[in-house]
């Protein structure tokens, strides 16, 4: 299949069947995420799979509360991956201080879509959610301070109704040429 | 080409052959972007694609300069890629201040890393470049105040030598089920 294709496919999944994944496929996408690029191959990613049905509840019982409640489907998705990064790292720390730009989340998106990409090619549906309590989510995994909680990826096979259609900005309003862009952004 | 594999191949690329991208190459890689999924399908990316040689050598005239002059090799790309996002958007402002996440990065994270590995499937090397003067290259772009240069992609075909293995953390380094992480993280 080619990449465009798993890209078209590949659409939020907000219900899913009740069916496991093989750890065979979720270690397929997150050996997916290894390989991914980071500024200056830091790697700061760690992934935490949450695929045991008791601790996945108590997890959402813990993280999902409040305003993030709107998020509690993800308790039905078979596995969620706790997307993880390790901070204090000295290139992160000039990113922020130099280019005022937080590097470690731009390594963070890359290596999490590397996960959802290829969860797709297998069939996988997937959703990221940023709306949950990384405080909690980071007491509860019991992780030290050189950890911080970023983002969630929940991972199910799709039921009937399980996506919708999105509407995309169109090429002309995203892409511009050299200086195309001068008046427009 | 299984998704894998063009991860597999998939490496910074900072020497470049003397040959153009054709436009129909460059508009294939921005469409896989255009699909990306975003915080609320917010689609915060804008990108400017500089492929004139005269104006790509004024950019990184501007841009990379003193402490990011080490980065200076990305003229000799075909093509840099300006991820811009667009700013004041509510999902990012919500998420910067009750998740503490810049949201917005994660999602340039995402549809920066489309534009690469669709990239690496039409057999053209990709550099993430995060060292440059952000403040510059909106100044120079003439962006709005709406907007944010977050990052910039270097494009071309590789040469020989252009890029390096990488040593990458083992699986084991960075993956953990359920409780597994609790005493390592």
């Amino acid at each position: 299949m080619a990449l465009i294709d798993i890209i078209k496919q590949r659409k939020s999944t907000r219900k899913y069947l009740d069916k496991p994944i093989a750890r065979e496929d979720i270690i397929k996408c997150i050996e997916a995420a290894r390989l991914s690029p980071s500024a200056d191959n830091i790697q700061p990613w760690r992934f935490i799979v949450i695929d045991d049905a008791e601790y996945k509840k108590k997890f959402c019982a813990e993280v999902l509360t409040g305003i993030f409640r709107r998020t509690r489907f993800i308790e039905k998705a078979a596995v969620i991956v706790v997307l993880v990064a390790k901070t204090h790292l000295i290139v992160h720390r000039i990113g922020k201080r130099v280019v005022k730009t937080d590097v470690q989340l731009l390594d963070m998106g890359i290596s999490g879509e590397h996960i959802v990409l290829q969860a797709q090619e297998l069939g996988i549906g997937t959703c990221w959610i940023n709306m949950f309590n990384p405080k909690r989510a980071k007491k509860f995994l019991n992780l030290s301070s050189n950890y911080r909680v970023i983002s969630l990826i929940a991972m199910g096979y799709p039921a009937e109704g399980g996506t919708k259609d999105r509407r995309d900005l169109s090429l002309e309003d995203i892409m511009f040429f050299n200086k195309d862009s001068r008046h427009r952004l």
